[in-house]
């Protein structure tokens, strides 16, 4: 059987490079909002379009940028139903592709009946504060201020949208195998022991 | 620097026995109420028994067993204070003494300037209920209602023991380097990783 890591996480906690890093680790597949967004993107312009367009009613104009980057999402509410639903479709089928993770994308939900390992990656707001320092691009700058409150936001609407593909909470421990504090921590030193824990896992 | 895992736990989720199998793996000492108790009955039968008897105004005539086995704690809260107080002595001098883990006992909160790691382990409620129905004793039986019920009350008393000390609240994942979901899942088959990550968290 296909073993499948979902990782779900709070903006900033290093989530996305867990992922990335525990794929290369382990030899599995890696997916994120940008890779799935992209194999979205190509679908929507080709034999998809006028079926997202019905569901829609709008053909999304621009890419689904919620998530890493700061988010239009609250703003765009209207415009995510179809694109969520072609994402869903992809993420199963890619799911059935070989060993695999899922960084974000409520995969955790979606892939629920096959049995994958579910993490919940998060960490103290100072550490928060400080990845996204280190991310900032040239010319960008917020205060402390402004990049908690966004960061808060951020995380409020992953909690909205997760939750309307759930039952469960966002963020509740009850949803997830296994629930990783990276405050203050080097992300690469968590990867062996979150290694060998999925590998225990789907021995099991 | 000594190594130090704490393990915090919800009733009937195997805290207990992800602790002695995870000591037994990484070569660690092992403490619980049990060890800690006796050792702390031992000494208040010996040396300590008049200070103790002067901060509490009583000698506690009962073994402390709130924990593992249904607890009187919640009938009588006044014997507490003074038995706690020797026990968080006890374990601050064991954790001098070398690599090791301690379940329960608000460690986490009393080694928290030891740097430990610290985890949190717990489960669904059926989860809960079985491994409580495996480990009856002859004669025992509690209806599912009923076991449910001492299941709350007893975490209940953990968490309100637990807040006394610490600046947050018990089963918060935010206090907790790892959170294990143990529902459904065989303790022994979750050693190997979380040897591997306790190993990973001490060589940062």
């Amino acid at each position: 059987m296909t073993k499948i890591i979902t990782i779900s996480r709070q903006f900033g906690s290093g989530g996305r490079e867990i992922g990335k890093r525990l794929a290369d680790a382990l030899g599995f597949s890696y997916y994120d909002r940008e890779i799935i967004s992209s194999i979205c993107d190509k679908r929507s312009t080709e034999k998809e379009a006028s079926s997202l367009s019905l569901e829609a009613g709008l053909l999304p104009p621009f890419p689904l940028t919620f998530g890493r980057t700061f988010s239009t999402f609250a703003t765009y509410p209207q415009y995510t139903s179809a694109l969520l639903v072609a994402q869903q479709r992809i993420i199963r089928e890619l799911a059935q592709t070989g060993d695999c993770i899922f960084v974000g994308r409520c995969s955790n939900s979606i892939l629920r009946d096959l049995d994958p390992l579910n993490l919940f990656i998060y960490s103290d707001m100072p550490s928060k504060v400080m990845r996204c320092r280190m991310r900032e691009k040239d010319g960008e700058h917020f205060s402390d201020t402004e990049l908690k409150k966004r960061i808060r936001q951020i995380d409020a609407n992953r909690a909205r949208l997760h939750d309307m593909f759930s039952d469960g909470k966002w963020g509740k421990m009850d949803l997830y195998h296994l629930c990783v504090n990276t405050s203050g921590l080097e992300i690469k030193t968590l990867i062996p022991g979150l290694k060998a824990y999925a590998l225990s896992f789907f021995e099991r």
